[in-house]
């Protein structure tokens, strides 16, 4: 309403979309990680995905745009890097290849006000339009959780993403979520590339037996119901949080372990699903 | 700032916190649920926990204000109830003793507008001073998920809340989100009853062996350290998730689970907390 009695403000606004897609024009794949709900996991993956890019040699960041709780810098152990503006936002680098931007390096005790409703999309667009990403080949985009308006407004600033991912959990993965998420992707005008789900079973250390502690095959049977790609499971590994914790990512640290070696699969699907060919 | 500038809006305001106040008189516990972020299974939580008093012969009802995802009416089988309007909103009976009140009998697919931002907060206002409570033991509040705005406006609109209840995953408590808890506890002039660990350890059925999937003992340690009861510890149970698909709380279909005697145990101590025998 503001915006379309207001030319001044609907100007700025037009502006600064046109800024970041200008600044955006050398990246070859934009990703949308996005989630049914919270507390799936999707963080982990957006990170651990976006490092398997980098390990395969393409040049990858990763933007954390998730307000209530930004956690990738901590998960790459940037938690407390300042930004650096240098005629634009330079991208933060880490010690694994991806570089990184996040909601994170912007909040602090001090302002909290400033994230109340719209104004949240308002204060990213504005951050956005003055980061330089220089030349990417995938920028991956790590959406609030939800499919509902705000991560729409968020994946909203971002011209021409190139596909979206959904994380869930077994338990999570039902006909509504996908429907959701598709109906997400149409808004956006991007296809789904897939659905990975996480959390899949539970290997017993000891015996190797595997438990399928939040249900099982959710994700393929729903993927298949829906005729949307199925990218892949990644088990429960128990070291995952000590991972997130100490800010290595997964794969760096245990990169034998069935989750890692299920993430980095996951990674090359994607390759694939968009006919990309390893550099 | 509209409601400082406009006297109307004040006073509407005033009237329906004034209604919802005298509505709400006839509850002896008013007890806040809450999280640091979604996915730790609080609603799970909330659900049992209300079910588990009312088992105990207290009069409970719940109230549902997770915008994001009201899912408390499917886990109670009462998923497709319509409220009936008599002089003020009905609650909603169930199978099980605990009455409901869900944000989740207001949305549908054609009403996502006035959800956005600060309106929800104004339209849960409206709603709740329109709910006939009648006499009630408990009232658990399902909060949204997280400690910030969201979850603090809808805990303000209910006036005497007796206490709050963080419930966490091993891997998320830290003791910024026990700081946050207290601090967000202390905005709303109640005490923090204490934490509950969900997702404690994973025991697997055929060998009895336990596994701490998430981490281990993070709830009760920073309890201890934060000076902050710790109510106790719910172990992973696979049923679970098919226990909320299916409408029927975990402690009526699995009485006899590990987790189940788990959750009454909460119950009790929360009871202890409070200083209330059973009736």
């Amino acid at each position: 309403m503001v915006g379309a009695s207001n030319p001044m403000i609907s100007r700025a606004l037009q502006e600064s979309l046109e800024r970041i897609r200008r600044k955006m024009e050398n990246i070859r794949f934009k990703i949308a990680v996005m989630s049914g709900k919270g507390g799936v996991g999707k963080s982990m993956v957006s990170t651990n995905i976006s490092v398997a890019f980098s390990l395969m040699g393409f040049k990858t960041a990763i933007l954390d745009s998730d307000f209530h709780g930004p956690s990738i810098p901590k998960m790459l152990g940037v938690e407390r890097a300042e930004l650096v503006f240098d005629n634009g936002f330079k991208l933060v680098e880490t010690k694994y290849g991806v570089s990184v931007i996040s909601i994170g390096f912007l909040l602090d005790e001090k302002t909290p006000v400033i994230w109340r409703g719209p104004m949240k999309a308002n204060a990213l667009r504005q951050f956005l339009s003055d980061v330089n990403w220089g030349e990417l080949d995938f920028l991956v985009i790590d959406l609030p959780p939800g499919t509902g308006d705000e991560a729409l407004s968020v994946a909203q600033l971002i011209p021409g993403i190139s596909g979206a991912i959904i994380v869930s959990i077994p338990s999570d993965v039902s006909r509504v979520v996908v429907e959701r998420s598709v109906s997400f992707a149409r808004k956006l005008d991007v296809p789904v590339l897939g659905i990975i789900e996480n959390m899949s079973y539970f290997k017993a250390p000891d015996t190797g037996k595997i438990y399928y502690i939040f249900g099982k095959g959710g994700g393929r049977r729903i993927a298949e119901e829906m005729n949307v790609p199925f990218l892949g499971e990644i088990p429960i590994d128990p070291r995952m949080a000590t991972t997130c914790d100490e800010g290595i990512p997964f794969i760096v640290k245990y990169p034998d372990a069935e989750a890692a070696k299920a993430i980095m699969k996951i990674a090359e699907e994607i390759l694939n699903t968009l006919g990309v060919k390893r550099p």
